[in-house]
């Protein structure tokens, strides 16, 4: 049933290190009718991820930021209720940047395109905010396979391991033959890594002293090293690489919430005197290419070779607080906001 | 006419900070004859070269450092003297790492191959010691081309530009069809970079705001940045580089005197936003196909479209007090001592 009232959080004001939930400001509107070309969109299911942080600066990056009094963009998956654009229909299964909200009205302008689910639907409908949404599947699909280009029997390694970026990354590493050693922050994390996704080797770098550690899980060295957090835990890696290795650079969550001017790691100079590649990349550029990822990683969950877990978050109500556990280690796998029921 | 002394500079102390003179120590010994295999070299030119502080330290690095006591390595050119192995006869000129010392024992295990200086040998010998030198134009060549690949009408930036390496990669990146901008350290060298190397500007980075001069200078944004450098001037390059930009590090000579550890940059997370690649590369892993570079860089040379400039130091015994110039910015072109006489 159709409601009437669209809440949405809004960007208040730019968090000053660690997102508060004061950040954002709850508004309700009234629900329009698309324009032509347009559609009218109810989220399903909210994804929180730790790009958001930095779309809530006003520091360079990759997209123009949220502007202050806008709602909050974020990825979700959602359902056709209205549509003026021969493309859609009601009822189609679409993801795309909806925001922070129970409604979305998408021009044919939008920065990221909308885009239906591809047909058949599988069960869950949740994988598509796992493995095969484009931001979580392509990400770790081509940061891992077209910038880290690991080889079989090259040692793996990657931060923010139990995250679904950091799992899904070891866990196609795994299939293609590499020795996979995970960094995540807590034992529980390091016994899922291991014993549920197969993953060689796991440190809990809250305990664990990392360089010992990475010596001992990475007798052959680090060929790739797959770059979620930068900081500390980036600067043990450097102590351990080999020759030419490949550091793909996804993300830096350890510095999103500084206050002050991070500076790069202090093992700056390996890169020369081991003379590796650091390559940063963001998933958009690989939209055109997403179609490969997609079928790959489809069909490595059919054959039960890819697993992720999800932490469900029930109600847009909470999204604000939710987020927080991005940045404080408290979850487990991807991170949703379950905002309205899916389709019967 | 042969001496019967051997004059050396033995690595005496490591240094803390900036070299001193008093981190070498004079020694004298007989000149022996080779063993079977072996060749005895007269030194003719030796090549002092950023990367010899490197090796003057113990900490990681591409190559074993300098043990103390041992003769200071050192790339020099060289006459054959006596020989007994069958691939080089007396009055060969060759080139290799024959180190702080009038005449070189050379065995077959040394660790860089003692190569002989290709026929014809243009005039003067002393582009062997630049351009035609594997230290210098392979450095240049590879790391501009290989790890850099400009693109016609694309920006090239170049740090230490007037050094030997970064006004070699200027000038090569002009013949690719480049827009070239030099960082260098005073308003004689930016002259000289402009006026007779043809950059299309040159930044005096003692005096310019960095950030300010290159925004200037490259109206585009950047493309490649050949980073022979590091610090402050890496950081203010990477508020100004493009989408997909290159950096290929070639040095850090910025850190190399530091006492403390150095940070990274500080706008690192830019590799991340902007996509960039950064890549260390060392010349010697380009051996195998130092051929190439030459033929084409001695093309250049031959059709005047290439020029170097030496700053030649008398004498074998000013050698620890030259290397000083390397860091305090006080030398014009590649820093030689001219060790004897080349022969008639």
């Amino acid at each position: 049933m159709k409601k009437s009232i669209n809440r949405q959080w809004r960007l208040a004001t730019r968090p000053v290190g660690a997102i508060k939930e004061s950040d954002f400001e709850y508004r309700e509107e009234p629900i329009s009718s698309p324009e032509d070309g347009g559609v009218l969109v109810r989220n399903i299911y909210l994804s929180l991820d730790p790009t958001n942080r930095i779309w809530m600066t006003d520091s360079p990056q990759y997209m123009p930021p949220v502007e202050l009094g806008e709602v909050m963009r974020g990825v979700a998956i959602g359902v056709v209720e209205e549509s003026k654009n021969p493309n859609f229909q009601p009822g189609d299964l679409v993801s795309g940047l909806l925001g922070w909200q129970d409604y979305a009205l998408v021009s044919s302008q939008k920065l990221l395109p909308l885009t239906k689910l591809p047909q058949p639907i599988p069960a869950p409908l949740t994988a598509f905010l796992g493995p095969l949404s484009f931001i979580i599947g392509c990400t770790a699909y081509f940061g891992l396979l077209d910038i880290g280009q690991p080889k079989a029997g090259e040692t793996v390694v990657v931060s923010a391991a139990a995250g679904a970026v950091g799992s899904l990354v070891g866990q196609i590493a795994k299939i293609k033959g590499c020795r996979v050693v995970g960094i995540t922050g807590s034992d529980e994390k390091c016994r899922w890594l291991r014993e549920e996704l197969g993953f060689d080797a796991a440190i809990n770098y809250q305990t664990a002293d990392l360089v010992t550690a990475l010596a001992q899980s990475c007798p052959d060295g680090i060929d790739v090293y797959f770059d979620n957090v930068g900081g500390p835990i980036l600067d043990a890696v450097l102590t351990q690489v080999n020759l030419f290795a490949r550091i793909p650079l996804c993300g830096l969550i350890s510095t999103y919430n500084a206050q002050e001017p991070v500076p790069g790691p202090y093992n700056y100079s390996q890169i020369l005197m081991k003379r590796l590649r650091v390559q940063g990349f963001i998933v958009t550029d690989y939209l055109a290419q997403s179609g490969v990822a997609f079928r790959e990683i489809g069909q490595w969950l059919q054959e039960g070779k890819i697993k992720y877990t999800l932490e469900m978050v029930e109600g847009l109500e909470n999204a604000p607080q939710a987020i927080l556990k991005l940045f404080n280690g408290d979850k487990n796998g991807k991170l949703v906001v379950k905002v309205s029921e899916e389709p019967s």
